[in-house]
């Protein structure tokens, strides 16, 4: 096991009715002039929106808002944001959302306080010294953003999608109803769940040994996620159902997962190509790429990929390690198609012709290198996104 | 799932040298004259005191003296605290110990800002709304306090063992360095065990329905302690296993496990009672009373039980229910055994003919009532009590 640091200081608040601790958790992280930034209609549609405008009046509590985020969030959006912050002397950021727009309120939070070009954080040419205390409503549970240190960004010009990450940008504290999630469409459903498992397997899928505790916390959130994903797909409205998916991608992505262990990445990072080229959901793209990526690494520590076919999904050991670590994938793919997710560049709309472009951005983004638990260099990641293109 | 509040702010630094990060940590968190609170001669011998110390003194921070924590840490060594704190102008408490040293600082940490008699919070007349921060360095990996916002005192008056809580006790830090770990004794370490299980199953029994995700990190978290557990058994300087061990202690009780559940606590309500008259180690009373109190609720809940048997000490289900859960019962009872553990009276020290005595301070302490999962009266903890005191 390796040496750690954890720190999660985000006061969760989830169930029911959750949404009307608002205010009052507003107030006691010092916020007196609120930033209220969320997505498109849904927020409006859902009178989600008006309810926290009114809490927050009841209140006195000032606010200005700013919506019009989109899957993928931009810089462009950023920037404007810091700019109204600066203008309206907010001190506080409430996102209204799912990942997207919890990212764009980091950013948003990280770059109020920093005199230079927020993209820098980006570029990891500066680190974040200092942000203003953002929290969230979450309302699509995927990106695991209300209790992560880290965000997205896509940068418009050049169509650069990038992470960076602070203890700093933790959200101070999250409200999680999963009656919210009710109406999310099944397809934005499944690309949730993809997500979800996503964080936990980039993390699952170590070299590092020794590290028990984390393994088997891993597997049981997936084996949650397996369980529950499809009942959210078949029963939109199963409370329990949506309420453990809810819980579940929190977990995923708090870092709880990953303690004590290398962790790996290179599938987001192969991802973030996709969705930045073609707009596609990040879920979707991360279903059509991790078990691409799996069948190219598996070669590279099997033993891993054994305890996923067996501990995660139940496959019996037949003796043969490879077949048993092929099953374990095949059994991740096959889920993946039975929610309704893409699998394939096909299905997802991209096209193997364009794996030259997708090379490129992937280069610039990721220095020429990815992932731990088999460094990919630039030919190994044109092997997965060819895997992945193949029907 | 029942809604939930889950806030656990702990900053956890883990590993190998930890310690060094002590005094960084106290100036981060505020702390600028230190009480440095600890047990009897181990933290001496072992020069972990002496190295604290230093590193106190390196980087100015003046410090005070509090030793003498018992096992079952007790109020008048709290009230010396609390003295030694306001004559001092203490404002930072540091716990070097497990969990009777850090109950002891909670309790100084919560008494020196209230004007009160700080066993109010015990007797549940007055909530804590101040507490110095407190902090510690964790060496004995058990009892969970390094990530829990509860304590337990016993008041030498009366003989009385009870708990109190906030969140405002929830240590600032923690430092886990599993290398501290290596020299406690088999015995010390076995009671560790059988402690930090118990955290696990007083929320794994429950009687609320659609909790899976904490079902699942319950069982993961058993899964790893029963796996990592004889091997610290064995081999007390195996790091890795002392690693998975320190972390689960933590994992099993800083809430994270019980959310959106109701949980039981009974059988910590009758262990105190055992502690508290014969000075026994909490753990070496929980491995009595545990399987006896399943034995005795089983009942009233038997798939939850079966779930315990098919998951956690992968018994296979015969069809027969009771035979499940009863084996499943048998083999927590076997696997304290193997690890050295007392399982009766007899082995405990303990004598049936006290049981009266037991049940009289259990009446005070718990008012009547104990548990959730089946709620106890009198009557049925004297039961229990009977099928413990049985070889």
């Amino acid at each position: 096991m390796n040496n750690f640091k954890f720190w999660s200081p985000t006061e969760f608040v989830f169930g029911k009715n959750s949404v009307k601790n608002t205010a009052p958790l507003i107030k006691k992280y010092g916020g007196t002039k609120v930033l209220v930034h969320y997505g498109g209609q849904s927020a409006i549609k859902s009178g989600l929106l008006a309810e926290v405008e009114r809490y927050l009046q009841n209140e006195f509590i000032e606010y200005v808002k700013l919506g019009g985020v989109q899957p993928n969030p931009v810089d462009t959006l950023v920037y404007e944001g810091i700019e109204i912050c600066r203008k309206e002397c907010v001190n506080f950021i409430l996102a209204i959302g799912g990942g997207s727009v919890i990212d764009s309120a980091k950013a948003i939070a990280a770059g109020v306080p920093y005199t230079g070009d927020f993209w820098n954080f980006f570029e990891r040419t500066v680190s974040i010294n200092r942000a203003l205390p953002v929290a969230t409503i979450l309302t699509i549970p995927a990106a695991g953003s209300e209790g992560s240190d880290s965000m997205v960004i896509t940068k418009t010009r050049g169509a650069l999608k990038r992470g960076a990450g602070s203890p700093l940008i933790r959200p101070v504290f999250a409200i999680l109803d999963p009656v919210l999630t009710f109406t999310l469409p099944a397809n934005q459903t499944a690309y949730g769940l993809a997500d979800m498992m996503s964080h936990v397997m980039e993390r699952y899928f170590t070299q590092t040994t020794g590290v028990e505790i984390t393994d088997r916390l891993c597997e049981a959130t997936l084996l949650t996620i397996i369980n529950e994903g499809p009942k959210v797909i078949r029963e939109p409205e199963n409370y329990d159902a949506r309420a453990n998916i809810m819980w579940a991608g929190t977990v995923a992505h708090t870092g709880f997962c990953g303690v004590g262990r290398e962790e790996d990445w290179a599938t987001h990072g192969l991802e973030h190509e996709l969705s930045a080229l073609y707009g596609v959901a990040h879920g979707a793209g991360l279903a059509v790429l991790f078990p691409a990526w799996m069948q190219y690494v598996y070669r590279f520590g099997i033993d891993r990929f054994v305890l996923f076919a067996t501990r995660v999904w139940n496959i019996e050991h037949s003796g043969d390690k490879k077949e048993v670590a092929l099953k374990g994938i095949r059994a991740l793919k096959d889920f993946f198609s039975s929610i309704g997710l893409p699998v394939n560049f096909k299905q997802l709309g991209a096209k193997a012709s364009d794996i030259d472009r997708l090379i490129e951005t992937l280069k610039i983004n990721s220095g020429g290198k990815l992932g731990a638990f088999y460094p990919l260099n630039m030919e190994d990641a044109r092997r997965i996104y060819e895997m992945a293109a193949m029907e």
